[in-house]
């Protein structure tokens, strides 16, 4: 029996070569090439780790399906996901991601949108291959599924845009998980188990359970992600260390330090956050990371994550703990342990 | 019997108020809403013409089905209308749309993004309707549909952006043809059309008849909206006057002048399409705006939508020639006139 690392590390390899070959399989042949194309497929190519299609596909075979039935729905949901990514740095003002420069870095706002709306109207294309794989009626629930990952998607952006938008301080750990349920949860595990569930289990799943597994699986994932962002090195994270700070982002950590820092410091805060990244001096981003290590802002952060993966432990066993012990089982409940420790 | 303005006018009302009903029916009651809902809610009650589900509910009913049939299919036509409008403006630079600013300019470009993604998304619910109302067999043709009125529009939306990121030069008519046929006509008049058919007819109609109308009334709709913005008044048109000048747009007009240009005019163009918005100063415009006069570019844009307008007619003819005389068909008939002659 391989070690945990080894096995996740191959079960998600074994997941991510199949929807390279179903994406790249997908891709236009002809069309505008160099402002639309040849940059969708570049960034298709960086190296994700394909955790989405992996949870919608462990979850159908771990209901005794075949992982042909989720295919398309996996593809999908790589592709939105990229879709989301690329809106989602233009609308940061992110300037790295996956260790090279972000779409509108490298070829221009506009450009990098449309190319981000290519990839969802791509995403179209799986979706309707699923009335044949699926039959009418599970085609229909599945678009339903979709549906709701999407308006989720994003409100719960809509939500964290408003916040650095309109300045909001008053944040609670309570009004963060909310948010990232909606903005995170929803496309990177929610509904990607749900999906997998669904069409694994032909609808008998109980949705519910597994939603509340995807709650606690991605946040603890986006919470650990965000911790990296300040605690990595850019060369495994494939990220700028530090750039959420730059960005103004709301997340756990600064939600903790606004409801912990008082006077000056807190003033500081408060006007550090208002205003635009230019407007934020590499300086000023490194005290407010001292900050974040005086009042123990990191630390909270790392013992919210350890309580969500127990919840997420307990979740899983409601969720997908009478089914039998195949090794697409052991990915789901491992990815527990997978999100909160990696390094990358 | 009305005449031909009061006459368009009247069924495009008619036509407007269930679409907007329908529309203000689908939006979310809850959700974020000063950085979602409400900048959403606000840009769909600017009025529009409605031409897009007036198109496809007269197509539907020119074959004799009634307008519950393509409705949701209209709904989706409208709010996909509004995403690319939101997306465009951002990639376009735009600052002005119905007359009030654009939405990236009243709310900034991430919510801006944010806001076009969720009316796309919204766009889903009416074709999930479509299930319901036209049954599964109908509702997958219907998507395939706007599948590939999407993938056009991308692929058109690339191409124009391309031109610019790439200050391409030696464009001819042909190219612009091209182009508008993708990133316009497809979701303003050749897919409305097409679905409105598709559905009215049950699938009996010649959709490449169709395409053929669709593709010279879209074209002769774009040359003379570009040729408004260049002579129009901003009260009338919504959008500031010389607009397309200040953003380096290909329209037919500047294809023809740097196909007639020679020597220095022909190097102040092609400078003055290269580089960005901000470059363009206000002399410099008035200075492209005159070489149009001087060369003639207004006037033959003005003679090729002519041109366009009578292949229009012939093909409608071939189109809908045959369906019996009803106000719907004299819609669709009308419309070649409506688009080339409109003053707003």
């Amino acid at each position: 029996m391989t070690t945990g690392t080894a096995f996740m590390s191959d079960y998600l390899e074994g997941v991510r070569s199949g929807v390279v070959d179903a994406v790249a399989a997908s891709l236009p042949k002809g069309g505008p090439r160099s402002s639309l194309y040849d940059p969708l497929a570049e960034f298709l190519k960086r190296a994700g780790k394909s955790i989405r299609p992996a949870l919608c596909i462990a979850a159908c075979r771990a209901h005794g399906s075949t992982a042909e039935h989720a295919l398309p729905s996996a593809v999908a949901l790589e592709l939105l996901h990229n879709a989301f990514l690329i809106h989602d740095d233009v609308e940061d003002g992110s300037v790295s991601r996956r260790g090279s420069p972000t779409m509108h870095a490298e070829h221009g706002v506009p450009i990098a949108i449309n190319v981000g709306d290519g990839l969802a109207v791509l995403a179209l294309q799986p979706l309707t291959q699923n009335i044949g794989v699926l039959g009418s009626a599970m085609h229909n629930r599945v678009m339903a599924e979709f549906g709701e990952l999407l308006r989720m998607t994003v409100e719960g952006q809509a939500i964290e845009l408003g916040w650095r938008h309109e300045n909001v301080v008053d944040l609670t750990s309570v009004d963060y998980l909310e948010m990232v349920a909606l903005k995170t949860c929803a496309y990177t595990t929610i509904y990607p188990l749900r999906i997998g569930a669904l069409i694994g289990s032909w609808g008998r799943a109980d949705l519910e359970l597994v939603t509340r597994f995807g709650l606690y699986l991605g946040a603890a994932f986006q919470i650990t992600d965000d911790l990296l962002n300040l605690t990595g090195t850019e060369e495994l994270y494939g990220k700028e260390i530090g750039g959420d700070l730059a960005e103004g982002k709301r997340t756990l950590m600064v939600a903790h330090l606004l409801s912990t820092t008082r006077g000056t410091d807190r003033e500081f805060l408060v006007d550090f956050l208002d205003g635009e990244r230019k407007d934020r001096s590499k300086d000023e981003i490194e005290r407010v990371r001292a900050m974040m290590d005086v009042h123990g802002s990191i630390t909270y952060a790392e013992r919210y994550t350890q309580a969500l993966s127990e919840q997420a432990v307990s979740a899983f066993d409601q969720a997908f703990g009478e089914l039998p012990d195949t090794s697409d089982r052991r990915f789901l409940s491992e990815a527990i342990e997978f999100v909160v420790s990696r390094n990358l």
